[in-house]
């Protein structure tokens, strides 16, 4: 058996999501569906980041065993070439240790969200952000994602649905940056909850806004209540931009 | 009756085009439609560039007449309302004078080309930037677009439908910039001929891939015949990103 990695590129629009569901189009059923057109061999496309439909990624990471050796540029432009015209792209593959796991080895994981704060709607980035017309306080919101950083039970920032036995997680970085109207914010942990980032951003957001003091993001944060989250930021402004291993 | 100016952005993917045409939805239409369905009066929208299927906007100009007297920010989001879910966006408008024309009054047009230079298809950027997969020698393709600079004729860069009189433009600007793997080319110019940028993107590329010299470049713009240009770039890595008046 061969353990190989892979990089991949995907516009979540489309998709239920990275992972298999038995309703709707999967990002790992159609990377597997591709695998086994090219090599005849049946394997599990495992991700490392299992985003959730409408999210967006840069570069996941997944692996996969398969008994075949195959040269790295014929298996990327083959697989993909099956993938046909779904927004999804083989970006490179590389032959990895057994012991390599996309997702427990890796080391940190880094989301970016991006918004685009402007008062009319948009149409080049439509599915791509998330559009927010009143204008939002940046200092303030820089201000309340520092909070974030360290090490902390990030209960009030979990799906109700989060299966994770902890809700301990270390926030390693939190970054905000502006671009003309384009704000990005960009989260790096080990790992997260499940719809951690998402539920971070929308407190955020309150804050921009002027609805919470950073002091009360931080309160929301020690009461360890889902139901004092601000309502997620929606999943399409969402990226995964890279895994380290 | 007062005249209007409209900046517009769009994805051009879906659409055959800025002008009405029989068959297939054109940007025109849409706001037209729209503008009709929000103010109950006809009129015609005329922009300031035709662009074709596919060619995408940041910043188109139009303008129109109507009898009535609208406040601008009801407008905005009252016809962007009835656009519906197409990706067309007003970004703002503002009253003008009778004399006003987006196409005969703008000073300077500038149109922005984008490639993504890498082996992988496209995911993210698909259908907004052109994939090359050679890699392209900038230092070369910055030389040859310097040679585009100025007045001259240019027959050999436009359609072979072009119907203006003279092929004689004057380019004020050519300017290639690289972010990582992306590389733009922004064109200025009072107006450009059909095709025009396309065909000098064409032109370009095939010097970045060492096909031509920059020299065999400046032949092709003095022989001024079409047939010895390169193959146009493909529409969908074409931005109108701004007029100027």
């Amino acid at each position: 058996m061969n353990r190989y990695k892979i990089k991949i590129e995907y516009d979540g629009t489309p998709f239920v999501g990275w992972q298999y569901q038995k309703k709707g189009l999967s990002v790992q059923k159609i990377l597997q569906d591709a695998i086994f057109l090219f090599s005849q061999e049946k394997t599990i496309v495992n991700g490392a980041g299992r985003t959730d439909s409408g999210v967006h990624a840069y570069e996941q990471v997944a692996h996969f065993d398969l008994k075949k050796n195959f040269e790295k540029k014929k298996f990327v432009s083959g697989v993909n070439k099956y993938i046909g015209n779904k927004p999804i792209s083989i970006l490179e593959i590389q032959k990895v240790n057994k012991n390599f796991h996309s997702r427990y080895s890796a080391k940190l994981r880094i989301y970016r969200y991006v918004i685009i704060n402007r008062s009319s709607r948009l149409a080049l980035q439509k599915n791509k952000a998330w559009h927010i017309k009143n204008k939002l306080n940046l200092l303030l919101m820089k201000k309340a994602s520092k909070i974030l950083i360290g090490t902390n039970d990030f209960t009030s920032f979990r799906s109700a649905s989060c299966g994770a036995k902890s809700a301990v997680r270390t926030i390693k970085n939190a970054l905000i940056k502006k671009d003309g109207n384009k704000i990005f914010l960009d989260f790096s942990s080990k790992s997260f909850l499940q719809q951690q980032v998402r539920s971070m951003v929308g407190c955020l957001k309150f804050v921009g806004e002027g609805k919470w003091t950073p002091e009360k993001l931080k309160e929301v944060m020690l009461i360890k209540k889902r139901s004092y989250c601000a309502p997620p930021a929606p999943s399409h402004g969402l990226y995964l931009l890279k895994v380290k291993y």
